[in-house]
């Protein structure tokens, strides 16, 4: 088979770990020069593709390459972007084809969600569907964790180590305030379609730590009063609460709480978030004393709090997207497959991507308790081995040392700009 | 000199290293056994003197007393709780004297702030004032890092810490998701009436990590148009801007920022902080997508980023306090002495604790740049030895491993009740 160039791209949310995939394609790729010659990592996703603007990798030095294995959020720039179907649009994929063919580019390695896998799919099917030879792998990755068929999905072990250390932290804290001040804690946290990170924040309270924890999941519509009473029967026999709070709470008809509240004196809607909102229900109702936190990127950013697992997924994902490439599969995603609990025990499978893109994995109904505010044994079983074990990043004066790429473009070889 | 025994409790916002010093005072009172007897802890800082509800620590195992020095927040209960002065109210300080004589208390260690520090010159003028011999020192904590004479103040270094890394973090991510995303980040940090952690958030950047990065300080009243000018100024040269607010951002007339805004529909007072509100204008003002967090308890709680050097002030302040008592020092507190920026020294000192009460150490002018944003080399020299080292805490099944004390109460020996 021909030696060709591969393209590689992040896209959606970046995560503490999808540059650990990008090392890990570069890194399999370098060792396969015989069938990949240079690999092009797109400026921005697939809007790199599409504007000729991509980024030589072969110009980083190796420490820069090994570096990305610490280095948090995307090297080579992400987007939010969705290609339009072949049949709608053939204009996009006639200019991929151009660009691709221009750089002589047979492999192509999509670093995402489910939006990003969709195109990856989209991207693969121009084979057939317009002559241009591309073999396309799909690298999974989302802090949502709502990725179908993988176990789960890189990015997600890290954040929710973070959210469990966090709110574990938080807990301390506001115990010892309890007595004269802050009574109720709230964070709010991502993950606005499942609740895979709101029951992260579950492994917060376990049998060595307990601690009294409210969780409120995006799969259930938020009852007030049921909340409150919750609340006010922790405070009242611990002393103190927590409460951990998905973004994408619903109230009663099924509207976000974070956008369906209230609007300010100017008539400007509500500022904060949903944990706020939720904060100063428990102030108004129950009189107690809050404080809230919304963690925001910093929760998806934290490599210096990384989990090990998540970090050894992001590195197989990445490296067998590569090697099914190599061994002929297109429109393939690898996948993370469990084969055992405990001890934890997981290898790499594969799935074809048409059941992948655009399917959302929900959290099960048997992962939240009965009472719909907490987590189950099956939950915890799950979760625990994703946030296992610390792989910190260098310091320097005290802080992570993170790289940045030179990101050195590649000389353009087509004439024609393209408006995106 | 007869043994006596020793009383030691925590006051005010708890920190991420306040058990570090509870440690040390522990630690280095059990090594001093021939002066003095058992180390009663306070449960809930003075509270615990007044209602005569006292921890016997000769309960809790060697471990987990070793153990306090990687457990955030107070082990014994904190409280928000101000005595009132002598001549105010003498029977507060006959409760305290009837207790302490009733557990022979002759030692008292206050672990706080600044109304901690007064807490504690009170109860050391009981010896003068009420023929009550006691030997009060003041064990330096606060996160605001706002305590006069000492260098810096243990807490602080660690907030400091978790803070730069957070944004530094955080911008990683922003950058990655610019050319079609958030361009703006906001993070709300603590510190209400001095702008230390503020400027803490400037070490995100460096020579070797450049960001872009507006800090507004509490000690500069808000000027919207300059900062809006400044915000779009660096995300027109690089794409993106990083924004530190402080909690305590004065407006023009002087008002905290986060209470003279606005009111939701309910006439409700606001409920996001100054963070949410800061990034809604930038939204309202220049367009850009922006997106903030609140770090909240989560920045003070964070054990698992705690300053190594910061846990070693903290154990060094725990541990001179007692030997200024055993010494015969009365109302006065251990100071941290820096003797040197480059290689970072410094060494234990002492100050008469009235001082130090109720004064608060302002950000000097020369921290802050020129035009109000940034801070300084001076700054800069002065902050990076604070937040150097790391200082990991045992994990188990993934997460920070804390521990709990038993918190066994003595037997109370007075009959009267002491209503607060």
């Amino acid at each position: 088979m021909a030696k060709r160039n591969a393209f590689y791209a992040q896209s959606g949310g970046v995560t503490a770990v999808i540059n650990v995939s990008a090392c890990a394609v570069i890194e399999t790729a370098r060792r396969n020069r015989s069938r990949i010659g240079k690999i092009y990592a797109g400026r921005n996703g697939i809007i790199g593709a599409l504007t000729e603007d991509l980024i030589d990798t072969s110009k980083e030095p190796l420490r820069a390459i090994t570096a990305l294995k610490h280095t948090p959020a995307g090297a080579f720039g992400s987007c939010r972007y969705q290609l339009a179907s072949i049949e709608k649009d053939r204009s996009q994929y006639q200019r991929l084809i151009d660009v691709f063919r221009a750089h002589d580019i047979g492999y192509f390695f999509y670093n995402g969600g489910n939006d990003s896998a969709d195109t990856c799919l989209k991207v693969s099917q121009m084979s057939a569907l317009m002559g241009y030879p591309i073999t396309a792998v799909h690298v999974p990755k989302t802090v949502d964790n709502d990725l179908p068929i993988t176990d789960c999905c890189p990015g997600f072990g890290s954040v929710a180590k973070y959210v469990a250390t966090s709110m574990r932290e938080a807990a301390f804290d506001v115990a010892s305030m309890a007595k004269t001040s802050t009574r109720v804690f709230v964070l709010e946290v991502m993950g606005r379609h499942a609740g895979w990170i709101t029951a992260a924040v579950g492994l917060a309270a376990d049998e060595a730590t307990p601690i009294p924890l409210v969780l409120l999941f995006p799969e259930i519509r938020f009852d007030e009063a049921k909340f409150l009473a919750e609340v006010d029967a922790r405070v009242r026999k611990f002393g103190y609460c927590c409460v951990g709070v998905s973004e994408g709470l619903l109230n009663a008809e099924g509207k976000l709480m974070a956008e369906a509240g209230t609007k300010d004196a100017f008539g400007h809607a509500q500022l904060g978030g949903v944990g706020p909102l939720i904060a100063s229900r428990v102030k108004e109702k129950l009189g107690q004393k809050y404080h809230w936190a919304v963690a925001d990127y910093l929760q998806r950013a934290a490599r210096h709090l990384a989990s090990k697992t998540d970090v050894q997924h992001s590195y197989a994902v990445g490296k067998a997207a590569v090697e099914l490439a190599l061994a002929g599969h297109n429109a393939v995603m690898p996948t993370i497959v469990r084969t055992s609990d405990k001890p934890y025990r997981w290898k790499i499978g594969m799935s074809p991507l048409d059941q992948v893109a655009n399917v959302e994995k929900k959290l099960p109904a048997n992962y939240i308790s009965a009472d719909g505010f907490g987590i189950t044994r099956a939950a915890r079983a799950y979760l625990e081995p994703l946030v296992r074990g610390e792989d910190y990043p260098p310091y320097r004066n005290g802080l992570p040392h993170y790289t940045r790429l030179q990101n050195v473009a590649v000389r353009k070889k087509l004439t024609a700009e393209f408006k995106l």
